[in-house]
């Protein structure tokens, strides 16, 4: 059963039921405006990643800031966003199944639609599914750019399975998928340079070869949060795909720039707000919030703007703070802003996102691609 | 939104759209019962903990096996279960916030309802709600007895916290909430027993001094499925709140008996369901479930029955295998069973469970409460 709003609007945000998820809406507004003001800036596309916010309201902000679509992970994201009027939409990740596949097929005839693959056992299934459908389906090829995770080494693998799908009649070879995730969080400016500075270089090397063979790639595509100034910088990407951006999380806000200080240029605009339900003893206080309100995949939460106070541990429904004889305690009752230490698998949590401005609810939004997973 | 279910009755395993959350049904009914067992030898009552399964169709299985009813620890888990039958719940846990406590309250007119306190001003709003909604609600103090997360100590203030309970017009003092949650996971049976000794000496002494000043204790609740046969056996404990048993976990089957070995009675009811989406290299496979489809707080999953296969880390949709040269590599498409780290936060990310007999889909239960966190 889905959950009832924890709000409604024009509530004070102290009234909030919580555990809730909470948008700063003048920070999350702030984030849109200046990632669509650096791709501009920088001549490239935006396709803003929406397993982060699995909302078309979002998407649809992002869009009307220039973002050219939207990415996701798995169809039922992709239908969760196509049937909200997302008109573009690439599944930047491999899809294994008859049935999902004909699930993808059948939503390219309300919107634009891509998919990646590594191998040619799914390019011949996408061929099967496209036929079957009556549709032409346009499939990119990830190659692995230094992630280790999915994706065909740049070279003749790589060429073999793009000229498979241009030679697929029923499939139309889309570009190629070079996302690092494991550079996003790399803490060094310098480190997180070099892995992109590869990457780059790797994918151009393979764009280069698939010219040679006479095969253009309408789309490249990669970046994140952590690593879309280098993208931008290479020249060779077309789209970024970053995501948490829009949000952002503790463990985003531990990477550091080029001075080897943590500015980031965008703001913390998710919280989950939290309730002080027990003070046991001196120096400790118990929210209403663990594991199942908030991801501990990057680490703990922090309390917002309370550097006094730290989370020292999470159960199921619970986490425990602590502070020292110095820090005026928190209440019974009182009301907590936490920054999730990873904003991804933390929204996926919850139902609703209540969008908070001047300390009162503004809107409240459906996470509607909540637990979309297959 | 919730999601539509990945399966229909009927069909074969294999055909399981995924990530899906599986119950083995042989396994799962095998734990119900060994439970049930285990309560009537040791002449103790089962009031399991719903946090685990948050699923209607699962309390009344236990309790048609003999529990009394049902733990939650948020008033949204009660009220999913008192709509749906469930006739005897115990919040096991403090409740902070006027509206939470009306909601508590409003259930107590389908339902046999108690609630656990830990401070003297969840008392008076408590009988502030009571009062209010013209009930005489029951409530427990919890005391801490050992875990030092919530609770009172032991002693005068958890005897005047009762005192304070029993005095009020529209409050009914029920007894102690005594669990220490720490102990579940210590993993040698000898630091088990003794941590669950020393709660059982402190709550014991708690009964008398309460005794001692004119108040009984109906209930005495705690225990979890890592100790349960050491609150039997203290004679201190009238309720065990025991709920991970029905399903387990990669986490409770680390834990040791007296002869070191890891010999649960209990036996893996829970998975994961995973599909191999991507074969980038030699030993190594990726399957389409990571963080949102499993908690990875104690671990990440193991694969069932392939001691061969490690799951060596995840990312937001990705699970990452590993194996060696002598393993017979999983196909691409080829469904893998994951055994959670931890099952109750898992259980949290699912809409439905499919319930598995002898290899097909015999039922569909939804995950009622996921995501009742309020």
């Amino acid at each position: 059963m889905q959950q009832p709003p924890p709000a409604t609007p024009g509530m004070p945000e102290d009234e909030v039921d919580t555990p809730a998820l909470l948008i700063d809406l003048d920070a999350f507004e702030h984030n849109l405006d200046t990632m669509a003001a650096a791709v501009q800036a920088g001549g490239i596309k935006l396709r803003a990643h929406a397993k982060t916010h699995k909302s078309p309201v979002i998407a649809h902000l992002q869009m009307a800031r220039g973002a050219v679509g939207q990415c996701v992970q798995k169809v039922s994201e992709a239908e969760i966003l196509a049937w909200g009027g997302v008109p573009d939409i690439l599944v930047s990740n491999q899809i294994v199944g008859a049935a999902k596949l004909a699930r993808f097929a059948a939503l390219s005839r309300i919107a634009r639609m891509a998919i990646c693959v590594d191998h040619p056992a799914q390019v011949a299934a996408l061929e099967q599914a496209a036929s079957a459908a009556g549709q032409r389906l346009t499939v990119l090829v990830e190659i692995d750019v230094g992630m280790g995770r999915c994706g065909v080494p740049a070279g003749p693998e790589a060429v073999a399975l793009c000229q498979r799908i241009a030679a697929s009649p029923h499939l139309r070879f889309g570009g190629l998928q070079a996302y690092n995730g494991r550079a996003q969080h790399l803490r060094s400016h310098a480190e997180r340079r070099a892995a992109i500075s590869m990457a780059a270089e790797t994918t151009a090397r393979c764009i280069d070869d698939l010219r040679r063979h006479g095969l253009a790639c309408a789309i490249v595509g990669g970046g994140g949060t952590g690593t879309y100034p280098f993208e931008i910088a290479s020249g060779v990407y077309t789209e970024l795909q970053a995501g948490s951006y829009c949000f952002m999380d503790a463990d985003y806000s531990r990477n550091l720039d080029a001075d080897g200080t943590a500015t980031s240029p965008f703001r913390q605009a998710l919280f989950v707000l939290a309730t002080v339900m027990s003070r046991p003893g001196p120096g400790i206080a118990v929210v209403d919030a663990g594991h199942k309100a908030y991801a501990v995949d990057s680490g703990l939460p922090l309390v917002w703007q309370r550097p006094d106070i730290q989370v020292s541990g999470a159960s199921d429904e619970h986490g425990k703070l602590v502070f020292g004889s110095e820090t005026s305690p928190p209440a019974l009752g009182e009301k907590l802003r936490l920054v999730p230490g990873h904003c991804d698998p933390t929204v996926d949590r919850y139902d609703w996102y209540v969008g908070i401005r001047k300390g009162r609810v503004e809107c409240l939004w459906p996470v509607a691609a909540r637990g979309a997973a297959t």
